[in-house]
């Protein structure tokens, strides 16, 4: 396994590497996020900093403030305003984590304790609640309606595909479509409201900003459906939380989908058990991971993915060559490579 | 206890007068809104409208959204924005219910099961964040910043308030200013904006929105310390929801906190063992409810919500007599009222 490991090594390299890059070009304004960040999750009710600062500040990435502040700057904004605005779209996915890690009884969160472990249920649910209307009120002091319409529908859109993912637990009759629906609606809307804000603030003509809305929607599809694959093939050390939660929850992603429809009587019973019945046992996720293998499952997936990064990457053509812009298209390659 | 019977049918019956001689008055709004708000909870997400629409249409009273309409006539608004911004104001209220209802793990709610009750504590918390972000599409949609600083604030000191109770809960060393300050939080803010906004999109002057604001701070607050009364002392079936909910929660609103620190040692330990420590035997909220009595603590809290109800109703001063005013001034006096 000399050769696997040395493969893993190099493709965590190059993780950093997209992701620093982007990050490094945008390093000055991404500390003024970070102080922003700091500053307005401050409350006279001290279980709030302690509890968002705690996932705040536990090496998430950063990806969606930085996409933001990346936009602004491929726009040329000379304002201030996509600094607070940065963090705003940072506070709506950090409410959302929270609220998520409630929903999903989840215990592990980028590699540490979830604040609902540390905290509990109720001040998770709370203090979602609060850095979601603390986003809106920073938003306001911005002053631009068109940001508060753009994150005030994908917030909407967000809970709609929770909710729908909720409901479609343990469905195996869904389809396609459906699981698509669903990796839109909670990932992919907000990649794309963080780089159409970046343009809207620099004023940019409606087709630049759609270019980067579709530039986000894309990566974030080809981010998600990644994500949904690396549920099933990572160790939770790699991926800062617990390998296997979407098969012990019971959610319909698409890996489990296909690998249900292109399975054999056998190998669907399976899936029924384990997904629809919710009947699980030792070594079944290590035979679920096989049987996505067998089915060329995993591939198929991966190849989705690669559509969308490209799909992504054709929406930026409208932008000349520069720094930037390969860095963004780096980031969103890269993101395919995430699959250990 | 014929007498007793009597009055208490005699309160009914003024309720009834009070609230329905408020409603009567903005009748052809209130359908209105009724109509915006079974419209605008829609989603193609079937268990949206079907967990939203099972607690919005479940008899509520309609007082904050009401509040917002008379707010506005009495401002002699004649625009339609109220009417989208009275929705609001239920659609933020109904979000706050449906995740206090997880947070205390209340199983009946407005004389049903609670939402979370049926559909679980996942699909409650989704929707809340469903209806708070659908609540600012439709202020988005209104285009008043003002409108949406003013709510925009309001929630996140809702949450704010949310956390503070939540940290408070047990603990019997916090001050008087420690419960009306979760009170000023939790409710009474939300008062305050919905009559605040009807003068706001009605461009009146901010001496008059502030003294609208200021009614219906000081009315929430009254309206609150009587609910936290009537916890204590109604029926389950008067109040629709589980008498003696906060005491077994452990919350120490300010009957509670008034109790112990009026009670002599004795009464004192039993408070320590029931609140602080949690350990609740058959009777003891009997109890806790004839402490409460023998203390005068009763008497004492309705005068402090009685108090606010005179702050209230001075507030409306600016205003000449009308019946909109009168019926404003009905509503609040009735709040005291309602301790059966």
């Amino acid at each position: 396994m000399a050769i696997a490991t040395h493969q893993h090594l190099e493709q965590i390299h190059s993780t950093q590497n997209a992701l620093d890059k982007l990050q490094d070009l945008v390093r000055d304004d991404l500390l003024e996020v970070n102080r922003t960040i700091l500053d307005r999750m401050q409350s006279p009710v001290a279980l709030i900093p302690q509890l968002a600062g705690y996932l705040i500040s536990s090496g998430g990435k950063r990806l969606r403030p930085v996409l933001t502040l990346l936009s602004a700057q491929m726009c040329d904004y000379k304002g201030q305003n996509h600094i607070p605005l940065a963090a705003c779209v940072e506070f709506i996915h950090t409410a959302t984590l929270l609220h998520d890690d409630v929903v999903d009884d989840s215990s592990l969160r980028r590699g540490i304790e979830s604040a609902n472990a540390v905290w509990g249920n109720q001040a998770s649910v709370l203090v979602g609640d609060f850095l979601f209307s603390r986003s809106f009120q920073i938003m306001v002091e911005c002053g631009s309606l068109r940001v508060l319409e753009i994150l005030s529908n994908t917030s909407a859109i967000i809970a709609e595909g929770e909710v729908q993912q909720l409901a479609n637990t343990n469905n195996l009759d869904i389809t396609e479509d459906d699981c698509l629906s669903v990796i839109t609606a909670k990932t992919a809307q907000l990649f794309a409201a963080a780089c159409e804000i970046g343009a809207v603030v620099a004023e940019q003509p409606e087709r630049t900003s759609q270019s980067l809305a579709n530039f986000g929607l894309n990566f974030g599809m080809g981010f998600q459906l990644i994500d949904d694959l690396i549920d099933y093939s990572a160790s939770d050390k790699t991926i800062g939380k617990a390998v296997g939660h979407d098969f012990r929850e019971g959610k319909v992603t698409l890996p489990v989908l296909m690998a249900y429809q292109k399975g054999k009587q056998q190998d669907r019973d399976f899936w029924i058990r384990t997904i629809k019945d919710g009947d699980q046992q030792d070594g079944d996720l290590k035979l679920a991971t096989a049987l996505m293998q067998q089915s060329g499952t995993f591939e198929e997936v991966k190849n989705r993915a690669r559509g969308y990064i490209s799909a992504a990457c054709d929406e930026l053509a409208c932008f000349p060559e520069s720094e930037n812009k390969q860095a963004l298209i780096d980031a969103a390659k890269f993101c395919v490579s995430r699959v250990y």
